[in-house]
């Protein structure tokens, strides 16, 4: 009925091999490095992203398991719902990570600021456009005390 | 094997009934008002959420049958490599808007800037954060020369 199949594109490879200790955030892994291994079949696709400085990567979350609609999350003590946060469980376990891109050498994509755990399913690529995304106003609620403690947290055993 | 499903979480609605004349990023949709209907029971997953000014929205481009990994964008009449756009006929027919939240009354959430046509079936919905994405040394390839452009342009069929 209500069922959407995607696949899996390539692995997103990172120095993170378990949940506790990663960057919870990019902001929070600056210079960590990691890289994407492209199955074969779609490098063509790749032709003229090395034009991009940041690209988003889409990708299945692949170890949550269940979800929870109040989630306390890693820079918080309070329940919040949990479509105000990045928590990995989540009805959809999708995941959305802005990286810096640094290399393309045919299927093998070297990306820098890495908050993603080792052997994780890639969705999709896409061109990371800040003019694209018209905003104003700008609000960023429970997370306006946190800014700069999201910079450097790690996560914690919260989500397994 | 290789198969990865997700489920509808909820519909987005927008004026656009047809993908003729569709924005085709949100900040050529400024100010185009539309909604989610989100399924009842994930309803508790909402709250806090309007505390953020921007949410992005996950959803599956549902008219999207087929993929090509060389496309002519809307913006361009050159070629280019399908992850290095937004072309909706892409491997994993995913699409990502950050939309302005306008208002949320139990399960309908109004949103603005809004480059979706009618009755997409929506995968997640997350805060947008910009501080997150530690961006620099920012570049955007072949989007450069058509920055202008992307502020108007509409789609056409070259994805029918």
């Amino acid at each position: 009925m209500n069922r959407i199949n995607f696949k899996s594109i390539g692995t997103i490879h990172s120095p993170f091999k378990q949940i506790e200790d990663m960057p919870i955030q990019p902001s929070a892994a600056q210079g960590i490095q990691g890289y994407i291994e492209l199955n074969e079949e779609y490098v063509e696709g790749l032709s003229d992203l090395d034009g991009f400085s940041h690209i988003y990567l889409i990708y299945h979350l692949h170890l949550s398991k269940s979800f929870n609609l109040k989630v306390k999350p890693f820079l918080d003590d309070q329940l919040h719902g949990v479509f105000s946060t990045r928590a990995p469980k989540r009805p959809n376990p999708i995941g959305l990570s802005v990286v810096k891109l640094m290399d393309i050498k045919h299927n093998i994509i070297k990306i820098e600021n890495v908050d993603i755990i080792d052997d994780t399913p890639l969705l999709d690529i896409k061109p990371f456009v800040n003019e694209m995304n018209a905003v104003s106003d700008y609000r960023i609620g429970w997370l306006t005390k946190h800014l700069e403690e999201m910079k450097i947290k790690k996560s914690d055993n919260s989500f397994k």
